[in-house]
Formats: C-alpha cells, sequence, structure tokens
C-alpha cells in the first residue's frame, strides 16, 4: 500500500494521506539557513548549526507526534478549527495533498468548500523560510474565517533549551514591530543575532506568549486564542516565546486571497546592535527591512520558485538518465541526487532521528557524503576534503569526528579509528577523478586544527596510507583501533558500565585486534593511491605502495580466508571474527564486499566463492543483511554490535551502506542480474509499494532496514542523513551503468541487465557534457561494451577523453 | 486567590482544581528509588541518579503540560473517557481532589457518579512506587467501565534518550511474565538492572508498544486501544516501550474496587542475570517476586503507610513549633523542613525546573542545603560532608561540582570559585554545634577523589581558611575567582561568545577582582574557625586566624564600605562594584547580609547603616531584590548578572535564598518586626492567598520570585531544590526563635515580634528532648531574653548545656 506517488514531471512526491506511517519530510535550504519540514508541517529550522543556532523548537519523540515549531489553524465562524496542514488540529480533511519538491513543499487542505494551501520554501542566499497561504472559496456562499499562523522559538542553543529551564525560563524577550514579531532572546547579552516571524500583510491580532495563545493546560489541537476566534496581544517575557498571527478574511463565493509569511533569522554588526536612541530596548530592524524588500525584489515568490527550480534544474542536469524504468529513472534524475547533496551538506546533524544535538561531522561520513555529489559539487567537496585533512594528525591518525563552526578535532571521541585515513585517499581519488585537478595534490592544508605545521594534500595522503600499512597486527593485517567502518565492532575495547561509550572505553591504545575491511580498504583505494603517486611523478613512493597491497593481499589470502568467505577481523586475543566456526556472525558483509571490490585472491576465486556466499547467507527479501547469524547476547569482546536486538541495526539487520559495496563487487564480478536485484531491494522507489511496512519515506534510502531475524522484518529506521545514499548512487552510476570518472577521462564500463535494451544517460563531465547512448545487443548481463564511439569516431578503449572545448558530444556504446 | 489549602492534621496540602498555575507536586522515595509526581499526576522516577537510572520518560516543556510517563482513563462503556487526575483525558471532573501528604500522594476524581481515587507512594527501602486505586459506585446502577493504567519508560540514560534516536529507537526491549511487563532495554548487553510494572490483580488485557496503544498520530487524551475499549496485546520492539493495563470492572451500585500497580527496579547479580534455561532470552524474575513478597509481607498498603507516617512523624518530631500562628507553624513543622530534606537528598538534580541531566552535586549547595537538616540527620550530613571535602585539592581549592555515582570532581567548571572552601567551614561548624562530635575533626578524608594523599577533617578546614585567607586582592579582599557564591556574577571572565559558558570562558586564573561577601564570609564563618581551633587545642592557629579575621574586617571597613551600605566586590580593574557611582547595580543584597551578620564595623553603626539602605533600596512587596536598579544592558565585566531580563533572577529578582541573611542580621542587631516581615515576605504559606500570581507550589519555597523592574513581579521560578529551604529555616529556627546550636549546648536567644505572647519549641538536641516555652513579657520585639530555667532551675547565661540522660527537659524563657 502506498501513501501517495511520485509525480516525476514536476520532480515532486505526492502524498495524499496525512496519516503516513512515520513524518514524511523534506529539507528547505541550500545555504546557511536550513529548515525541515513534514508532510503534516512539522520540523525546525536552523541557521548554519543545528545545536548553537536552532530558531524554532521541536519536540522529538513528543505525543501527538510531530506537532509544534510551525501551524496553521483556520476557525470558521461557527467556531469549528481546522488545519490546512491536518496537524496540529487533526480534524478531518475532505482533500489532503503535500508535494515534497525540490527545496519546497507544498501542502494543501480543503474542508468545508475551503481550500487553503502553503507553500513553504527557502529562497536562494536568503535566510528565511517563505510560506505562502493561498485561501480559495470553493462553497458557494460568502465566507468569513480567521487565519492563525504560529511558529514557537527555541532559545538557541538546542540543547541547553531541553534542559536548563532554571535558567531558560526567565531570558525569553520579544520585540513587536508592526507585522513582524521579533524574537531576541539573548539579544540584549552576547548575541548579535535574532529571529523574526513576519506577516506580508497586516494581521489583525498577535501572540507572542505560548501559555496565552495556547493555554497552559491547552492542546495545539485548538490553543485557547483560537477557540475563542480572538488574539491576546501578549508579549512575552521570561517562559516561552512564539510569534501567532491572526488574519480575519472574508471570502466571498469564488474568490481567494493569499498572504504570506517569512522566518528569518538576521544579524547585526555588534557596534550597531540597537537602534541608536533605544540602546537595550530597540533591536536595529535594518536586517529585517533589507531582507523583506530583497524578497520583495525578487518579483515575490513566482520569481524565488523560478531561480530555485532553476537552481536544481542546473545540479540535476550534469547527470540525467533516459531509461524505460521509470522507477530507476526518478532515483537517477532527482531522488538520489537530491538525498545525496542534502546529507552531504547536513552530515548527520538534523533530521527526525538525528536530533542535531549529538555529535559533530564525521571524518568518514563525509569523506563517503562527497563520493555522491562530487560530480555536481567538485569546488565545495574539494574545500569539505581540506577541512577534514586539516584536522588529521602529523602522525596519519585523524580525528573521528569536527565540530564544523571550529573545525578542531572532537577529542572526546578522539582518533584510533583506522579505517578514517584510507576515506582521504578515497575521496581525494574521487575528486582528481572527477575534476582532473592534479594541482589539488600540491595544495598546504594544516594538521590537527593547525596545531602542526602544515604541508601538501599530497602529504597527507602518503601519512594517512603509511599510518595503515605501518599500523599491522600479528597477522599482518591493519590494527582496527577502536573500530573500523562499523563503528560497533569494538574489538579492542572491553566494557561492562554501561554508562561509557562502547567506542570510548578504555584508552583504546594498544589493542591488537585487525581488521580484514580495512585490509581490503587498503588495497582498494591503495590502488588509486598508486595512480596518484604515478601520475604526479612520484614513482617511488607509488613503488612502495604497490608492495605495501601486494603483501597485504597475502595476508588476506593467508589469513583473511575462511574457506567460503572472507573474515572480518580478528580480535584482541587473535581469535578470527567472522567465521564458519563461530555460532554467531559467522559471516559480516562489510569484508566481502571490501575485498571482492578490490579482488583480493580473485587468481585463487575468492571475490565469485565470497560473492556466492553473501548471496546464500545475507540475502533477503529486504535487502542484504550485516551479518549471519544475528547475536543473541552481549559480548563484550565484540561491543556494541550484540547491543542490539538481533537484526536491528549492525547486528543482522539490512545496512543500505554496505549493500552497494557488494553490488559494485557483482559488477566487477561480471554478474549484472545479482547488482541490479540488489540494488532494487533496498532502492526507495521500489519499496514504495511496501510504505506501511517501509514505514520511512519512499523516495529516499534509510540507513537500516530491519533484517529477517527481527519481528519487524522489512521496516526502515534513519531515514534520509545516511552513506547509503552517496554509496548507491555510486553502485548504480559508476558500475551498473558503469559511467566512471577516470584518472584519463570518462571510462564506460556498465554492467546491465539482460533485458535493458536500450538507455541513454546525460553526463556533465569537467567542460563537457557527454550524450552517452547506449545499445544492449548481447543480451547476456555482464560487464563490458562491444564497441564506442565519439561523435561518431570509433574509440580505442573505453574511455571518453576529455576534449575542452565545453561543448556537448555524442557517445555511442554498443553493448 | 487560592487553589487549596493546608489540611495541618493531615499534613498535606490539599489541591481543589487541576487547574494549577504550573504542577504543583510532591517527591516520593527516601532512598534510592525516587518519584516526582503533580497534582495530575504527572512527573517521573529514577534510581539514585536522575541523569543514568531514569525510570520513567517525562518530556519537560510539553504540549499539553506535563502529561505523560504517568497516566489512567475510565472507559465507560458508552465510549467516553476520563482520567481520575483529570490528565491526560483532561475531561471535567465532577470534583477533583489531590492532597500531597509526606512521601505520598492521594487523587481523586468524580465523574458520572464514580469515584477513583489513586494513592501512589514509595515504601520505605523498597525500589518501588505503589499506586492504589480505590473504584466506588456512588450511582444508583450497576456500573462496567475498563481502567487503563500505563507508565512510558525511559531508555535508562535520561540525556541520550531524548537525543540518541537513531540508536535508541531500535534498542527497546519488554518481557511480559504473567501480570508484570518487564522494561529490559540495555539488558541483553551491559546492564544488570531492569525496571517493570506489575499488577496485583490479574489484568484483562495489556499493551507495552506505544504506537499501538496511543496510535502513532494518537494523543493522550484518548489512545486508540482506550477508545477502542480493548487491548493490543502488543510487544514493543524498538521505537518506545510502554507498559498499559486494562482491568474491566463490574460495580454493583455502592460497590468499591481496589486494584494495585507496582513501578518498580530491580538488579540481578551479573552472572545470575538470565533464567538459567533461557540465557539472553528470559530475565531472572527474583528480585521481582521477593519485591512482590515482601510488599504483600508489609500487610499490603495500609502497613506501608503506616511504616512511612511513623518514619516522618519521627523526623519531624526534632524540631516542632507550639504558636498561634498557623501559618508558621506549618511552614516549621511541616513543609520547610520537609523541603529541607528532599533539597538536601536531590541537590538541584530532579524538580519541573531542574531536568536531572544538567549537572553533578554543587559543592556550596550541598554545604548550605545541610544546614538545613543537620539536625535531623547528622549521620547523613556528615558523610555528604565528607564527600564534599573529598573532591577538595590539597591547596584548599574545591571542584565546584562533583558526580554522586563517582564522588570525582567535576572539571569541565573546575575549580576556582572563591567562596566554596569557607562553605566547607560553614558545614563542619554547624555538624560539630548539632552533634557535639568533636573526633570528627580527626577523621581523614583524601584530597580531589582520592588522588591526593589523604588527611584530617581538621586539616581540610584549616586549607579552606588559608586558601582564600592566602588569596586576596590588591585591597586586601579575598579573590572571587571564576564568582562567588552568585555564580552570576563573573568578574574575572569576559565572555563575547554566546556558545560558552559565562563561568568557563577563559582560563579564569590570575584574574584580580575581589569578593566583600567572601570577606564577610571569612569573618562570619571565620569565627566558627577560630571556635573549632580553640576547642580542639589549636590555639596557635586559631590567634593567626584571629588576626587574619580583624586584618579583613579593616579590609572591609576601610574598602568594602560605600557610605551607606558595603561594597559588593571590585572588578578585575579595581574598579567598586555596587556603589553608589554606578547608573545600576548600585547595591547588592549578598554582601549587605553577609557583612551585617559578620557585625563588621558595628562600632562605626556600619550594619545598621546597611540594614537601612536593604529596607530602602532592596525592600519590594513580594520580598528583597537581589540588587538594584537592575542591569539593562550587558556588561562583559560583570558576566552572567546581566544576561537576564531586569527583575529576574540574579538581574534584580527576588533572591529568596539571601533573604534569610538579611533576616539573620536584623535579629542580631535586634530588629525582631523587620525580620518577620522580610520572612512572611517569601514564606510560601503567607504566599498562598495569591497562588495566581504565585504561580509556583503554594507550601514550598521557590528559589526566585519576579523582581518590581519586570512586568511578572511577584511570579515565583524554580521551585523546591534551592538552598532557599536551608537558609529560611535556619533563620527562622536559629534566630528568629533563636534555638541555636552551639559548641556548649543549645543557645536561647529569640528575636521575635513584639506581639507573640507565648509559644513553645519542642527540641531534639544531641540526646535529649527539650520543651522550651517562652512567654513575651516585654513586648519589645527585639533580641534577648529575660530569663531562662532548665527543669524549673535558673540557668546563667542562655545556654542549655547537653545532659546526657536521653529524656526530655523543660526550658522556660522569658522574654
Amino acid at each position: 500500500m502506498t501513501c501517495g506517488y511520485f509525480d516525476d514531471e514536476r520532480k515532486e512526491y505526492v502524498i495524499r494521506t496525512p496519516r503516513t506511517p512515520w513524518p514524511w519530510i523534506n529539507y528547505l535550504g541550500t545555504g546557511d539557513f536550513c529548515s525541515l519540514i513534514s508532510n503534516c508541517g512539522g520540523g525546525y529550522s536552523f541557521y548554519r548549526d543545528a545545536l548553537h543556532r536552532r530558531i524554532t523548537r521541536y519536540r522529538h519523540n513528543n505525543i501527538p507526534a510531530d506537532v509544534g515549531a510551525r501551524a496553521f489553524w483556520v476557525r470558521e465562524t461557527d467556531g469549528s478549527i481546522w488545519s490546512p496542514c491536518w496537524k496540529p488540529s487533526q480534524e478531518l480533511l475532505d482533500k489532503y495533498e503535500c508535494r515534497h519538491g525540490l527545496g519546497y513543499t507544498l501542502i494543501s487542505g480543503w474542508k468545508y468548500g475551503l481550500e487553503a494551501s502553503i507553500l513553504f520554501t527557502v529562497p536562494l542566499d536568503r535566510n528565511a523560510e517563505l510560506q505562502r497561504v493561498t485561501i480559495t472559496n470553493h462553497s458557494k456562499s460568502m465566507r468569513n474565517i480567521s487565519f492563525y499562523s504560529y511558529v514557537e522559538f527555541a532559545l538557541w542553543n538546542a540543547q541547553d533549551d531541553g534542559e536548563n529551564f532554571q535558567r531558560n525560563l526567565s531570558i525569553g524577550e520579544v520585540e513587536i514591530s508592526d507585522s513582524t514579531i521579533i524574537h531576541k532572546t539573548g539579544y540584549r547579552e552576547r548575541r548579535n543575532h535574532f529571529s523574526f516571524y513576519h506577516s506580508f500583510e497586516k494581521p489583525d491580532g498577535f501572540d507572542t506568549d505560548r501559555d496565552e495563545f495556547v493555554g497552559f493546560h491547552g492542546a495545539m489541537f485548538e490553543p485557547v486564542m483560537v477557540q475563542a476566534g480572538i488574539s491576546g496581544g501578549s508579549v512575552a517575557e521570561g517562559w516561552h516565546p512564539i510569534a501567532a498571527f491572526r488574519h480575519d478574511i472574508a471570502l466571498e463565493a469564488g474568490a481567494s486571497r493569499e498572504i504570506s509569511f517569512m522566518l528569518g533569522y538576521a544579524e547585526n554588526p555588534r557596534d550597531a546592535k540597537w537602534e541608536s536612541n533605544l540602546i537595550g530596548k530597540s533591536v536595529n530592524k535594518t536586517p529585517i527591512v533589507s531582507l523583506i524588500n530583497s524578497i520583495g525584489g525578487f518579483g515575490k515568490i513566482e520569481g524565488i520558485m523560478r531561480d530555485l527550480d532553476k537552481h536544481w534544474e542546473q545540479i540535476l542536469s550534469r547527470f540525467h538518465i533516459l531509461h524505460k524504468d521509470t522507477k530507476l529513472v526518478r532515483m537517477v534524475n532527482i531522488w538520489n541526487q537530491y538525498q545525496c547533496l542534502i546529507t552531504y551538506a547536513l552530515a548527520r546533524s538534523a533530521s527526525y532521528f538525528e536530533s542535531g544535538i549529538g555529535r559533530g561531522i564525521g571524518f568518514r561520513d563525509s569523506a563517503q557524503d562527497l563520493l555522491g555529489c562530487v560530480h555536481i559539487i567538485p569546488e565545495k567537496s574539494k574545500e569539505r576534503i581540506k577541512a577534514l585533512a586539516s584536522t588529521q594528525m602529523s602522525s596519519g591518525a585523524c580525528y573521528h569526528q569536527y565540530q564544523p563552526l571550529t573545525k578542531k578535532g572532537n577529542s572526546r571521541i578522539g582518533t584510533n579509528f583506522r579505517d578514517d585515513p584510507l576515506w582521504l585517499i578515497a575521496s581525494v581519488s574521487a575528486y582528481i577523478r572527477e575534476s582532473g585537478d592534479w594541482a589539488f595534490l600540491e595544495e598546504r592544508v594544516s594538521f590537527d586544527g593547525g596545531k602542526e605545521t602544515d604541508s601538501t594534500v599530497f602529504d597527507h595522503l602518503k601519512r594517512s596510507f603509511d599510518y595503515v600499512q605501518n599500523n599491522l597486527g600479528p597477522h599482518g593485517l591493519p590494527l582496527i583501533g577502536r573500530a573500523d567502518w562499523n563503528d560497533c565492532l569494538n574489538l579492542n575495547t572491553f566494557s561492562d558500565n554501561p554508562d561509557e561509550s562502547f567506542q570510548t572505553a578504555g584508552d583504546g591504545e594498544g589493542g591488537t585486534a585487525e581488521s580484514v575491511f580495512i585490509a581490503g580498504m587498503l588495497v582498494y583505494f591503495g590502488r588509486d593511491y598508486v595512480q596518484i603517486c604515478q601520475r604526479s611523478g612520484r614513482e617511488e613512493i607509488a613503488e612502495r605502495a604497490l608492495e605495501a597491497i601486494s603483501k597485504m593481499e597475502n595476508s588476506v589470502k593467508q589469513h583473511g580466508w575462511d574457506g567460503r568467505w572472507y573474515l572480518r577481523a580478528y580480535d584482541a586475543l587473535g581469535s578470527p571474527v567472522g567465521t564458519k566456526k563461530s555460532r554467531e556472525g559467522k559471516i559480516f558483509i562489510e569484508s566481502q564486499g571490501m575485498c571482492a571490490m578490490a579482488e583480493i585472491g580473485a587468481a585463487d576465486g575468492m571475490p565469485k566463492i565470497a560473492l556466492d556466499s553473501v548471496k546464500e547467507h545475507l540475502d533477503s527479501e529486504h535487502g542484504l543483511t550485516l551479518l549471519w547469524p544475528a547475536f543473541t547476547n552481549y559480548n563484550r569482546k565484540l561491543g556494541e554490535i550484540c547491543s542490539y536486538p538481533p537484526g536491528y541495526k549492525e547486528n543482522g539487520g539490512v545496512f543500505c551502506h554496505n549493500n552497494p559495496w557488494v553490488i559494485i563487487a557483482e559488477t566487477i564480478a561480471g554478474n549484472a542480474s545479482r547488482a541490479w536485484t540488489y540494488y532494487k531491494k533496498i532502492a526507495p522507489a521500489w519499496r514504495e509499494e511496501i510504505s506501511m511496512l517501509h514505514r520511512t519515506e519512499p523516495y529516499v534510502y534509510a540507513q537500516m532496514i530491519a533484517g529477517p531475524e527481527s519481528n519487524r522484518y522489512g521496516e526502515a529506521k534513519n531515514s534520509w542523513l545516511t552513506g547509503s545514499a552517496a554509496w548507491n548512487f555510486v553502485a548504480l552510476s559508476q558500475h551498473i551503468l558503469g559511467i566512471r570518472p577516470h584518472w584519463d577521462g570518462l571510462l564506460i564500463d556498465p554492467c546491465v541487465p539482460a533485458d535493458w535494451d536500450a538507455f541513454a544517460v546525460r553526463r556533465f563531465f569537467r567542460k563537457e557534457h557527454y550524450e552517452i547512448r547506449f545499445k544492449n545487443q548481447s543480451f547476456i548481463g555482464t560487464r563490458g561494451i562491444k564497441s564506442i564511439t565519439l561523435d561518431g569516431k570509433a574509440l580505442d578503449g573505453n574511455i571518453v577523453r576529455p576534449i575542452g572545448d565545453g561543448k556537448s558530444h555524442l557517445v555511442e556504446v554498443l553493448i
């Protein structure tokens, strides 16, 4: 059962019932101002940093779910109350529709012959959310209504906002200036920023004190002021500042009226915070006026929407597919790329599962996220890589997380996640292959947030590679440290205390547990490193790296192979992890994916055998599980992984992030059918039909789908901000479609199912647009092509070398 | 307007409307298990530590307010739904009553002729909250209802519970065993504790999954299962575990039925966590069975209530007044002592203003809290003093906070709050004067949580005194460090960054700002220190201390006097703070109170002049404000104090904690009338009549009442956990009533209003009970007595020396 449908033409997902099984959300804003918005209008806004600059207050885990922060009510003259977004009133609507588009959301509700639709968007380069309300009287008689709009302000620091009531309930302040309600808590002291809610049409009443508007014992279903059809004109001082407007509207039959609101964020210079004659009393409103004017100057919302559409059109034009499979088309052309960009921008900070107050930007997360959007935003990717690299220590170790505002490594969690350095190589490789920007290697970047002398980007890569290859364990495999990609496999930290973190328990140094997964990474991304060395004239370093890679392959073959699959690791006592000898956790996905991608032991058929084992033991109706069988009990030698009930998260859930590694490995092995089948099992567009089971949005990936050993098999969690977006896009675009940025140009190496006859991709690469037309004549579903032409001329090999003329070119590929 | 009344006979506050202006709460539990409960049944429970062992989930700052964690509904056969506690259904009741008693709360609701009353309590020495529901059919016909009871479990760490959804939504687990629903999240891994909700009568249905019971879009007003009159038998796996029972009850006219529930906490040995044949699956239920049996064995709830009553009777018997003023009687005999004990037990951790996740135990908070209950629990006070002292550094500096579970100083906030060491002297002085336990001085206590060699308690005191007297500033006044008692006066830390703490900004070392308040403390508590030295045979140390005190008095007289009042401080540049020369913050209360208590400059009349200035500038209808005039703008030289809007908190609010210092000083000055007037202005019993303005509970002190410069003048905040409780009890009992523990015995030194003719106090001291009868014949309202007899014999002086016979004695005092 679905709750809506894809409107591919308008690039929207259309939701037709407000009773989705989980709030289905969208993200507004491409710059510093970000709003989350659900299909019922719930969600929250922040400026740059979801922890320190939270603009509106959201109650995660609330009852009723997803109510607050933003709300609208229509009050009829007879006192009946309904909400165009269904919530918060939850009065049954005659018709409801929510359209989540690229950077905007349109929610409409019909009741008693009235239609109220609200368009939400954050204009490009503006720190504001616009809300345009259109109310139309479809009935046959004159109608008088009061329209209420509402936002609840957060007191900036989102964590403190939910904890420190002994202080916070005394500090709230607002200022009311014509049709603008300014939230100025903290402005009297160190803040030079404030937020505001503005009505473009003069309101008939307002409130700014939550208890006055909602009622201290009241509910968002029907605030007391809405029940009474009045406004209190309340001025918040302490407690809970809000902004609520009332517009009394008379509509002839058939008439329509628009009212618009803006939720904005603004800053003043520290020496010009106040109106000059009212220091400490009246906020300097210059930035509000200029924001309002600049919005007006944009030709109001139509112009803003045109600009936004253009923005997204341009972004999505860089990779565009024509294909008979509409599900594939909507994933590739719209939703997967959209999710990649949002995940890249927000890291893991703010979603309906990430509260925005938990953590900084993950080193490995970001390095992977940008794999999915380096073709769209190469410049921004480069800057992010530099930010990541600048938190690296000169030893080559990397801080596992860093704070976006300070760009300092987070010392609470520290370093010693031993896969981190290799992700730096992966991201630099992706950036250079996409951009051809070899000069980047020689740019200078600091170590440890500037605490140590800076060096070249290449030197950062060298230290990364050396750090891993110089820190091997008893089996010649890389030490795992606190954890590798799987943060929950904690082989060197032994925690019995539930009040401590699994990862940071103990000092975490000196443990000799080893990771076969990192070994696979060293081989796979090490080959990119070798290319980088060779192509930048560092032959000797390349030689040594090749030796290390070859040695590592041998170590894996000798000590990392369990007979039918790759081991996962060795624990701190030297016992294998992920072996048939274990009762639980016999086989793990990560080492199969990475080692098979790296083709370790290919001469002995290891990758193919491992992939067959994946199919046998990890495949399920809802995707490939992370391991099998799930752990039923805690084992302090393994750590957090066995803290989850069987079938959830890393303990046997379907982790959508690592499925693509197996998909890629299957394409390398030439098995198109399996790759495609695996791809479809977790791709949201294909799961739309089981929305009530899947539960999260059918247009974006979730981090995890509950596995067959759980009682909620097939139910997804942690949608939106997940590395699944990037890796699935890489698997599909670079390995199934096989359009892969290569050092020398665009490599064309498809591995598509036998029944794909013809399809085409428009791909922007470096300076040119390529129209790549595929024709499948072999119908055997394996990797490789028969022939390829560029602008009608046959190519030698399968690499389209950059032309540099900035024009469009035609590539024809025969499979 | 009141919302209820004091039932002094039953030692209860009786609330007659559920629509109180703020949830009015009570605390259940005297040991490790603690429940907060509001007059609508809201609140939460925890075991020992409100951060790490949260048992039920509470949503502070929710809409609707105070709904969740604990809930009850009655469903009638016609589908109508109501709640005995009014919330969560909020269906209008025909009659409602809440009785908050000592360690129990009884809430009753009547609707449609049915009465449902629920008695909540935590039995002595049991880790469980009992809920006994009595339903009586007062109507004339047979009634069939379904009774639903509900708790929502927290996933133990209260902070993580509200932030870490990407993990938490996958880990929830329950186990259902007959009439017990076990919440076992985390038990499969490192936890050996679990919670449970048990029905003593077999239920007719249950649910454990919140979304199933309430409905994902549902509300607590009417959960979907209650609407339908059924139960789902749901088994939570992830998402939100709850425990909900349904009892179908048929009641003849006039009949009554009882059902009882228990919310419990239990631990198993690590090697016996599971039933032996179901490792990892089935919790070892031995502790549940034994808890249920022990409750049964106590003669059910009547026996439990008798034990509880006895417990409190004994506690309150140590200080008991007979007086014509009923308000005074209920403050002294019941509520102020009750609040003192609860504040002492919980420090500042868990209330409706303190979220239980913010901080550790405050050094100075605890040292002051125990001043209010050392006469009741001298042994526990001694242990707390040792815990505090053990976090002191050998330099004499004290950690400002420590973690109760680890007893380690909190290094994030660190030391350098320069008044802290002197509070150690204050608390030891209070303990020895109360107990006569001089041996305590020679007990050994570590430094810095055991990191440095231990020493005697006396040595800790010596280092405390020396630390302050050796760290003086340019005016010979004590350095203030990060702050003194007023955490918000930050003279050495200069913060412009809103994302940092005012107190910990900068390194905080080396600042030369000085505190006149600490100077007053050094003199006032220094005299106790001198007594301790002299009486323990440390004459030489006493001599040196006396010199230091005398020097300090001179410094204050010379540099700490502004002409009409004591200065507050000198800032880091040497400019005075709290001077008539300032435009704002001319006069501060703290230095007036403390220096006048210490009688600094008495020969020159300074205390009296200062007290007159307090009356002139700080007195208001709702108490003495902290300063005048309030700061209208931020001044980085002063810090957090000017971050509050004028009239709130430290910025010109009425801080109930420091009013008693002025009250004490007035008694020392012999001005009984002023002392008594000040006392009554903030004492809750006198504020009961303005409950709708005062807003917080009329039976306990709030930390702060908004001052005259605010727009909500008279409105209280931060009730329950505040040093106001202890200091007001000290002021009343030791200085107005004048029954003061002295080194040599019980000093009788009253300073009562002229119109008090006769009153009596029963006071337990060391080993004896004293019946102290006062007769006022002078009617002049000043300090002192005319004569005093002990068991009929005239005493020389006004000290009743301990007799040691453990019997009751009669003291007659003529004023």
